[in-house]
């Protein structure tokens, strides 16, 4: 892969603000990676003519093609991936002990590992996910093959090996000094590889998996290496009840990670999904972000999370796909879904009112750049960002967007934004033709 | 298109009700179009030793293959197609208004109207469906092309005429006499066709569109003709309000077809989102079946639908997709909803405990048969019955589902659930890779 300096010209759409979706003709000008000039079309005239652009190759769009920033996967288990869609019938404890914890112990096998990762990191690009945020395995070894795989097909990643110090049936856990020596063992050669798109992320599964000493420990290291730190939050009622249980001087499950150290402006939770009013006032001051996942919420029976009351408290929010308590490994999935269950609730009488899909389509950009704290560098197309950036064709032959001629309007904005709107219903990886990251061309269907 | 002789071997899968789903290793064969025998693998070996199956080709499938039912769509607009995924921002009525009946109103153009449902056609053949039960638009020329599609590409369709007398903005009406002449007109051309797979349907739009003498007189036809009819109800709690107050006279919306001689058991509702507890004992005391459509359900904010609760009433459910209230014509997206919409319903406390995947399968497929009177000659491989069948390919390339290598079962039983439910969680069409009308093959990815 090569960069090279290109200047795209066509329909570009990005988010500025949850409320604010910029659709418009225009050109951005990319150059070693980063956007370096936008502007208008008339202005791409101008500057091709002076010759500005005479080192650039011109990509320029057809009607039917657009540019949008590149997805953001804020919450994903690439070890999980072969357990797409299976054992959706049990709620989130059993179906860890039954599915999960026994596929993931495989990651022991680097070979295996490495043969997965593969085929999850093309596999999540192919879907336009530029930047994933990870959860690895347990293992050491088995992790780099993923950071290994990223580095392979240029995709910006962050990645956690998994933390987990507590007894289980799968005996899939690690005594704490062990844990805290691979961890840093992790960091360390993470950072190591000097790749500037992939970064280790500190990574307790969850407060049901891990004890204090850990927690406290893991976030220690946190902060001597600047890392993120993940977890998961509030999943599931059985979860919340147990680590309350298990934790008896704490108020709220928030505080079990609160009084650990865990919660920082660079630390992104999962879930979320029924969290107390005490919790929506303690994340944000901390400068917590969430990953919400409408699919495994929902098909684990987790519950319908209140994204936008969660978004109202000031908190920072992202998407996450959430393989495999999450059937699909698609960020549109998660738009959709996102869209579904804010308008389930609204339906229901939440006083949250649904996501709308400009709304949705924020979420799955700049938002979850935001969460991530990842949004100097990607999640629009401010000059000076990275320019990862996903092609879209509408009516790319062989999808599922079927162009129907002289039945839409054929002039003007409306058109746009039909086009927009129709890829973010029922567009899927076909309509997805190019995929940038960094300026490099990771995905290619022209 | 030649019928040809054909013996299938391999997975088979396919439900003889709501709680039984077969799924076994072994053959079909099909003579005609028709299923002519079918057993173990064992007896087909014994078979194929002694001859019986010389004329037959045989069709051995893959570890990864697995043949089903046809999906049966009971309830789509054809001329709403290209306004796909637009306009999702309005309630119903609004949402008729400005997006369904101008877009509806341009099939009085027949060239326009053949080269849509050309187009519908073949996408929902390609997406498996090989059943459809479809509004038309008013008019008798533009949905006459409709039939001219369905016949041309091999579908297996009702269709109807829709039948609307009351003013409204876009002017898209007829007066009550011209509206039953076309009707019959209408009736009357598609039998003459003589095609063994497509029927008309008798088609108001709903109690909104339609006073009591249209509807008495459709209702009339029906039996004249020994038509199916179909229509909308309880879809959205304005709707209901309005048909309540303008039929002050009746009970529940439910009665106003009842007393226009609508339900019967040839009569087949869609959305049914807000039945009250005498319409649950009214519908099927008539017969009536319903289609559930999820995606508009929710798309177009008209509520939760308690599925689970209409099928304990007794009534035939089938799965519809609602094109363009729904957002994606596949009824693999359907039976996700279904299972999405029924969980949001139990997670928020609905003593209807939600559907299963095999449960929304057996909609999707001989739910959907038995609700449009279908059930004797589709739905499952019962001998005797017409061969609409799917090759499900898990593994297709290019597909959505990624095989793992050595990260599943390798043997037995489990394998073959887990490839099932990939497919219904994250399937698409680029796993059908063959689909089937009668015996004849109207998609070919092979
Ligand atoms: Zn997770
Ligand atoms: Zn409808």
């Amino acid at each position: 892969m090569t960069s090279k300096n290109i200047v795209f010209v066509g329909i570009i759409a990005s988010s500025s603000s949850l409320n604010k979706l910029d659709i418009n003709s225009g050109y951005i000008a990319v150059q070693h990676g980063k956007i370096v000039k936008k502007g208008s079309t008339d202005e791409f005239v101008k500057f091709e003519k002076a010759g500005e652009f005479s080192s650039y190759k011109i990509m320029k769009l057809s009607r039917n093609q657009f540019i949008i920033p590149g997805f953001v996967d804020c919450h994903t288990h690439a070890p999980q991936f072969p357990n797409i869609g299976l054992g959706l019938d049990r709620p989130l404890l059993e179906w860890l002990a039954k599915y999960t914890f026994p596929l993931e112990k495989k990651y022991s096998d680097t070979e295996f590992a490495a043969k997965v990762y593969d085929q999850v990191v093309q596999r999540l690009l192919t879907n336009g996910t530029t930047t994933a945020c990870y959860f690895g395995s347990l293992h050491v070894e088995g992790t780099l093959e993923l950071v290994k795989s990223a580095i392979k097909h240029h995709q910006r990643a962050l990645i956690g090996k998994v933390s987990m110090n507590k007894e289980n049936d799968a005996g899939y856990y690690n005594e704490t000094k062990k844990e805290l020596t691979d961890v840093e063992e992790f960091i360390k050669t993470v950072i190591s590889y000097q790749n500037e798109l992939v970064e280790p992320v500190v990574t307790p599964r969850f407060a049901v998996s891990c004890d204090k000493e850990l927690m406290e420990g893991l976030s220690k290291i946190a902060k001597q290496y600047d890392c993120r730190i993940q977890s998961h939050i509030s999943e599931n009622l059985s979860e919340i009840e147990y680590v309350l249980q298990t934790n008896p001087k704490c108020k709220t499950y928030g505080d079990v990670y609160d009084e650990s150290g865990i919660f920082t402006d660079k630390c992104i939770m999962a879930h979320a999904v029924h969290l107390t009013d005490e919790e929506l006032t303690l994340l944000p001051s901390r400068g917590v972000s969430v990953a919400h996942c409408p699919a495994s919420n929902t098909r684990l029976k987790s519950g319908l999370c209140p994204v936008r009351r969660i978004i109202n408290a000031n908190i920072t929010v992202g998407l996450g796909t959430d393989v495999s308590g999450g059937d699909n490994a698609s960020i549109l999935d998660a738009i959709r879904r996102t869209m579904d269950i804010s308008m389930c609730l609204e339906m229901q009488g939440s006083p949250n009112y649904a996501l709308n899909w400009k709304e949705a389509f924020y979420l799955a950009t700049l938002g979850g750049a935001k969460a991530l704290n990842l949004d100097h560098k990607i999640g629009n197309f401010d000059v000076g960002k990275d320019f990862d950036a996903l092609l879209v064709d509408v009516y790319s032959k062989g999808s599922q967007i079927d162009e129907y001629e002289g039945a839409l309007p054929t002039t003007s904005e409306e058109y746009v934004v039909d086009l927009l709107q129709k890829f973010v219903f029922l567009g899927d990886d076909r309509n997805i033709v190019q995929v940038y990251v960094k300026g490099e061309l990771v995905k290619n269907l022209l």
